[in-house]
């Protein structure tokens, strides 16, 4: 099939889920708002990271569908896939900033199961580019070696740093948070840089 | 009318449906987070198994409206009704979860009702297809009677195996769970078979 | 400005708002699920009555907006203030729902708000209709005159109905919902047999 | 890139937002509903002022982008960043209405914040649209220094405004909900007048 549905169900998804983050902000009542809010910058400092990294996460999931001329079952199971762990993301994200919370308990489990999150959203991505690399009939534009050779570890970079993020979530689970803004960041920087980023 | 605007409606709807799942997992606060997570396993298997069905359905449905050129109202009703049965399932969704939780009271009518809603949406599905292939004028493609009775054979085959799948909930509801995941496992296999699979 | 975009945006409000119903669905916990869903029954009902409707106000909406070849500010202002109306519903149908629910307060308060919400709804329909008949530089397909004035008293009867099933939030709440959903019924009637109905 | 998937990503961004407004509206059970909404005024009257907001945002958005040709990476991350502060005006909306509520406590406090989130998104969309006028290549259609004069006085006006609109917060917060309508009001009216209005 064309990839013009594809894309529409995926932007949606991508654009809700994106949109839902808000609702984990809780709306605190009383006096004192400022320092009641104050209390509450875990929520706010994940509310907008992972407001970027799933802004990111579409952007480049954008670059890859642009290659394809035409999606089979496979495009189509294996972006479900790394929709289900998009979607998923506001949970994670809503558990960290819960336990980030001053007072609150089980921080490191819970950058754990944050990074945990990101670790399997990083893979998906991963497995769908793969397999659009090896089923070159699928491709609209032709890539060359060399161009799928870097954007393959431009996307592989991804797994093994969230690994590295998930052991500091025993160290410190506050720089979890800080260390996937940072990647966010890289994703941005490189995207710009690489050859393709204008034809995109 | 064009299936062009009933595609981005569909689209957005499934898109939101699927979404909105998240919103029924728990966020545990205090200690001890893995073993509380532990206790919600229903939420995280019903959300991963109406996460993936409503993805097949959104494949499928895809699918079907490839095949038509254009929709007459009796097309937009129909598939209303079929909308209806899917925006519904994050409903039942939680109310299993909610049941089949460690202490959590009334398995088997969750389960029920869980089936209920999946039976409802296959019936839906199967009047929806059923009409398309009596209207042959609102057709785009050729289809032959046996590529249409093949591909009724296998949207049919969904209502008596929910219904089978509402009798396993007198029996144990969390095999209701795993049977419903199990059609979809069905439905990814036959599709990716299915000689128009590459077409879609 | 062409009205793909506006066509776009419409879409996405709609079947956002007609998702959201669901949110409005208690889970129940503990024992004697069957019974506790019995006396939830206002909740189905104003689900399933405000999903059709908004459904139906869909295809209706899709039907004008296939009229325009390009719309102007006029045209955006008006279709914001129907898509307010339209995102607004889920809240009188959760008031509904909670005061027709057995032992509940305020049962015609609720209805007389509901009531009046599609008024407000059918209100803005009508307004956005007459002012597309007016620009008629707007239209991408002739109307006759004949046509347009058919399709008026369609719009048109919606609010005096509406008015009409006000009254009797004060005689019995209950029969307000029945009412709506007679009048779903008698547009989606309406609609398959108005002469466009086939090229809209 | 094509804007297309731009447009499709932020328009269900835009969906959402507008639409999730309501999800904040609560629904009061028991006697006496009348006085107990009337009590709720804040909640409606900021329900009704951010979805205004919001929906002239869109439309203005759309009027940016139908300008562009083509999109580059500068385009999307500063259209993720707009998008940003679109999402978060349901929390400051919310927050705000909560506070105005008789008998509530931080009215100051609350309405400092919903006027630096519109300063914000006002400040957001000042930088894309500058980045876009320097960006001559990516223009589809020509503009004239004198248009991208007037339509950057028109855009560049919302931040001075909102941050008098934040020194009345001081003042009386309940003003502050007014200005922030009165300002939608002359966006709305601006828009109509502005010599593209009918192309955009």
């Amino acid at each position: 099939m064309s990839t013009k549905r594809l894309e529409a169900f995926s932007d949606g998804v991508f654009a809700i889920a994106i949109t839902l983050l808000v609702l984990e902000l809780n709306v605190p009542a009383g006096d004192h708002l400022w320092d009641q809010l104050k209390d509450e910058w875990p929520s706010f400092a994940a509310f907008f990271v992972s407001f970027w990294v799933i802004g990111i996460i579409w952007v480049n999931h954008h670059g890859v569908l642009d290659h394809l001329a035409r999606a089979d079952r496979g495009v189509l199971y294996l972006n479900l896939l790394l929709l289900l762990t998009v979607v998923f993301i506001p949970f994670p994200t809503a558990l960290l900033a819960e336990h980030l919370k001053p007072g609150e308990g089980d921080e490191t489990t819970a950058a754990v199961i944050y990074s945990a999150a990101f670790i399997a959203m990083s893979f998906a991505y991963g497995v769908l580019w793969t397999y659009i690399t090896k089923r070159k009939d699928l491709l609209g534009v032709e890539l060359t070696d060399e161009q799928i050779r870097r954007t393959s570890i431009r996307f592989q970079i991804g797994t093994p740093f969230y690994i590295v993020q998930l052991a500091f979530a025993f160290i410190s689970p506050a720089i979890v948070l800080a260390l996937n803004a940072a990647l966010a960041v890289y994703y941005m920087v490189a995207g710009m840089r690489s050859p393709d980023a204008e034809d995109k």
